[in-house]
């Protein structure tokens, strides 16, 4: 095995998941072989990949590499070869899925990774009568594929080093499990969550609406940043996990009998639950809900972003390795503007209406400012020294308007730059370069300690004096 | 019962749930008696106060009413007099809370409100041997009770209407649990997972930290604005719930059977558990996890604002309520500068310094602008008709500056209206009446068909001449 990557991956089967997993492979750059004898798969793929397209590039505040290529192959045979990553997400049989192992092994490339996306089935049932057994993993992951970081990671250990590798690169959460279990690690959680629930419906204690009420006002709210130990080390204070499971742990004791058994699945009961859920939910169309969903999942993983925690933390370490490192070495050679911001316009930045707040223009500016420092060396080690630039005056025109999601770029140049003072010019185009705003912005160097204004190190000082002589030539 | 409300509140004990019902009373101005024989209550609700002072006026884009007085009482007796919403939130055995309700039933207002923060007790278990049952209900909130919106209340019809309109008022989610049932809705579902986990680190599956993770990168977002039923709607696809009960339901009859046993407690599990935990979270004290916690709830719930859905829904409307309707009209009355804003700096505006970013200096200017618009009769309603204004330039001068949590007001002046054209000046103030950020901003009136300028309607232009008229005499 090797941990090169061509950036060619192959998916089998368009479902939900096989289509989720097409459109986060295309979106950050790889080049994706589909293969589903469906005649509907195209329209299901370009569906899912709308969405995709409408949520992913937001969730990051740099500009994803360009997508990769999408590829509907004619024959499995031709699907897989090249690929170094076989997503098999085909209908949960085994016997059909044996089938296609089959077919792989005699086409695939031997370093290949065939990652399943089951839920229902463990390596070991995977990789019966396989010739070359640690090739197939599980890598299960969550509905929508193209936001949900979560993967699970089942199997061979050397194969799962090399999947976690693929599967950083794609912004996910490679989770490895490490024994092998009946639905892994998620799914039981949610099944057990599932089944109780299921009886609460039965009983006539609660609706769907209700149930799912209790969870996204209630604990659902604690859940999307800490777990559930997490959360509980919390409720047992000072005292700590054990002092908790002392008290809460003897509930397991009581006659909660219904925990124990399985409601049987009536058509009664399935016809309750669906009824329950269309008035729930049935004045949205599911198209309109998988919106609302991702924009949810968007604007809570950015306000995560803020704090830097579980899933906002894997956010900003994929921008650090989106922000290409070239860009400044770029700007320092050329004797041109600064390119100093490149990106989309994220859902949470917007209105009602999908435009831009007049305040994010500001953002990307202050984005823009936080650039010319690095570039002229008062970047994060030199704050972090005590020293820095503020923001003292920003004078901003705007020109037209901008929509979630569109890209837009920022080019800046230095107006003046000696002793303590920055003076910056912005200029902010959409993708058809059509400028869409400007900003003057007046900076000041200050002591981080004393918060008054200070003069820049002498190495800063250089770099900016060189700067502002080759614009003033612009 | 009676609806009006006095807002007198009493909190019976003061532990992790007492001080949180204490705190948020409080901040949404109630007066609170608490009574708790603990000498240590005081500092304790301190505590928890501090945490809640933090977190939840950040929630909200306007003012909280002044807060209420909190009183330590001396006695059971001296807390509860004048109350009507009576907290028990006492230890979890049952005839200690009989012995406090027969104390109770012999000082409290008869249409007071008791209500019992139990997770354990039906309401019927804890009436018995009641003189007034019906005055006895369950109101199980969730941690941390100033920022977790859910509140189940299961007993008395007329009681739990009564109740509702106090939870309301409070901005919770009050939600009836309409048949009475051991642990309610939300414990049943935790319990669930909480004793598929226990098996799971038993067993050697996962650690905390995996199941946590597994949790808070997989479907915890997701729960966080959707719940179960209607995330499950959506992986049925156009084919709906019953689609989706048919491919999932039948994982229901899979030998599981672990999740249908009870994990003993053992000393061993219990001490493997809080091992694992101490290293998933041992580097963090308990009063740095409330605040990390506190904080990302705040800014997740805030993201939700911004898509007004679920507890962001919540929000929006509680800040509708909390906006004085008599502002506009005082703000016309006086021949004086604009009061247009009048906030707190929420967590999610600021760096990681939790100094508030450049750019929400503009968000500030833009609401207050927003307000002046009101005032002159450009409000929602004439957005709606197809007419606005739009913010062509802002020139905004930074003078000092203002950290999360910090109270800040804007006052604004017309410096020019007539024709398409609105020129504002705006003045930001911190809670010390210092001045910390200008801006003079420049409007034009927009036919939002066209997107182009266009003379606003007569009784805008009147109104907004009145105004301009008054400020040129200041």
């Amino acid at each position: 095995m090797t941990t090169t990557i061509n950036r060619k991956a192959c998916v089998l089967g368009a479902g939900v998941i096989g289509a989720g997993w097409v459109s986060r492979f295309l979106l950050m750059g790889w080049d994706v072989n589909v293969y589903d004898p469906d005649p509907e798969a195209p329209r299901k793929i370009q569906e899912v990949m709308n969405n995709a397209l409408n949520a992913l590039p937001g969730l990051y505040d740099h500009k994803l590499p360009e997508s990769g290529k999408l590829t509907i192959a004619e024959s499995l045979e031709d699907a897989v070869i090249g690929s170094e990553w076989i997503v098999e997400a085909v209908p949960e049989r085994l016997d059909f899925k044996h089938k296609i192992f089959r077919l792989l092994e005699a086409v695939a490339d031997e370093n290949a990774i065939i990652a399943s996306s089951t839920s229902g089935f463990k390596p070991s049932e995977l990789q019966q009568d396989s010739a070359r057994p640690k090739q197939i993993i599980v890598a299960h992951p969550f509905n929508p594929v193209y936001l949900i970081p979560l993967v699970e990671l089942v199997g061979d250990e050397d194969t799962v080093v090399n999947a976690k590798h693929v599967l950083d690169s794609l912004g996910m959460f490679p989770l490895h499990v490490r024994k092998e279990i009946d639905a892994h690690i998620g799914d039981r959680l949610l099944e057990a969550v599932w089944r109780e629930g299921l009886w609460l419906i039965n009983d006539g204690i609660a609706t769907t609406k209700e149930i799912d009420d209790v969870i996204r006002y209630g604990f659902g709210l604690r859940w999307a940043q800490m777990g559930l130990f997490e959360t509980y080390r919390i409720a047992g204070g000072e005292a700590g996990m054990a002092h908790f499971i002392g008290q809460f742990g003897p509930c397991l004791e009581w006659p909660w009998t219904k925990l124990m058994d399985v409601p049987e699945l009536t058509d009664e009961l399935v016809d309750k639950i669906a009824g329950q859920s269309d008035q729930q939910s049935g004045h949205h169309s599911i198209r309109e809900l998988e919106r609302i969903r991702d924009d949810n999942l968007v604007s809570m993983m950015r306000a995560l972003k803020g704090r830097n925690w579980g899933a906002g933390e894997l956010l900003n370490n994929v921008d650090k390795s989106l922000k290409q490192p070239q860009t400044q070495e770029e700007n320092k050679k050329n004797a041109s503007l600064l390119k100093t911001v490149e990106r989309v316009i994220p859902i949470n930045w917007t209105d009602y209406n999908n435009h831009m707040n007049e305040s994010r223009y500001g953002q990307v500016f202050s984005d823009a400012a936080t650039e010319v420092m690095a570039i002229i060396g008062a970047d994060q080690a030199y704050v972090d020294s005590g020293k820095s630039y503020f923001t003292v005056e920003n004078h901003i025109k705007y020109i037209s308007e901008c929509v979630a999601g569109e890209e837009i770029y920022v080019l800046s140049k230095v107006l003046l730059g000696e002793g303590k003072k920055l003076k910056l010019q912005h200029q902010m185009y959409n993708a058809k370069d059509e400028l869409v705003c400007t900003d003057e912005q007046f900076l000041l160097h200050v002591d981080l300690k004393t918060r008054k204004s200070s003069m820049p190190s002498d190495e800063v000082a250089k770099k900016l004096a060189y700067l502002f002589s080759q614009h003033q030539q612009l």
